[in-house]
């Protein structure tokens, strides 16, 4: 994944003076490189026999809506406060630039549901971890969380406990 | 397309009390009508030799990126304030429930570009404007834009003037 990680930009001082940014925009502008990346996906979890594909707002939308049609799987979307119109859940979390929210409707998945969860960057965990506490209080299982990016810096597998996690590119 | 707005759900008073929300998360669920809407617009674009897919946060990420991948092109995001990390143009429209700004990156598109401009709904039409022109603005062509749903009673279309407008379902 070497050619993916050339793709990614450091921007300094985003989004707090001292954080180091990966910004992965030039990925989702060189469709072979989304190809790569989802192919990788594909392969890793296939043998899990997913039902069903999880995206975290906004970025983990991108590559996990593309792995979903891909894989020709249903898409749910986790989402931050007040944007999901119908019944849900919620929960609060600590996340890497201060506190958060998700939010995922009830039906979002299925109590049967083998779910893999998708987003771009494993920082802190919090987001993960919160976004697979709300597929796992429907009943469902993680079958695997994926990542392009994992800052192995900031520990986030901490966060992940047993869950099957997958990251492409690591810093 | 009468078997996605089957799909649609109808939300009474979200965001606010006396507006009637269109959803469309069940259509995520769904794998083979995320298929039939990105076959048709696949179809319906395929002739303008577009260079480039450009997504509105967030659910223009969802139908955008997954048209990007299908016709192997570039996707560009174009997002709210304060989320895209590198240099910048921005753009301050009116929007159905108030007022908002949008960013893409200075090198979102090239000059040369020809640009499909891709959200889930289209309402007022302030967002879709607001988004062709910061296309417009770096010197690229808007060659359609693409909506799955509109609401014609809102003239949306008015905003995007001469621009080539696609919607699949319309109410």
């Amino acid at each position: 994944m070497d050619s993916i990680k050339r793709l990614i930009r450091d921007i300094p001082d985003f989004p707090k003076p001292g954080i180091i940014f990966k910004d992965i925009t030039p990925i989702l502008g060189d469709p072979a490189a989304m190809a790569r990346i989802c192919g990788a996906f594909e392969r890793e979890f296939e043998s899990l026999k997913p039902t069903r594909i999880v995206g975290i707002e906004s970025r983990g939308f991108i590559f996990g809506a593309v792995l979903a049609a891909q894989m020709e799987l249903p898409f749910t979307p986790i989402r931050k406060p007040g944007k999901l119109p119908y019944d849900k859940i919620s929960v609060s979390y600590t996340l890497e630039y201060g506190e958060g929210t998700l939010e995922m409707h009830s039906d979002g998945v299925g109590s049967d549901d083998r779910v893999i969860v998708i987003d771009d960057l494993l920082a802190t965990g919090g987001t993960a971890a919160a976004s697979c506490e709300l597929v796992e209080r429907l009943g469902a299982s993680v079958a695997a969380v994926g990542f392009v990016v994992e800052l192995l810096f900031l520990n986030g597998r901490e966060k992940l406990a047993a869950r099957n996690v997958l990251s492409l590119v690591t810093y």
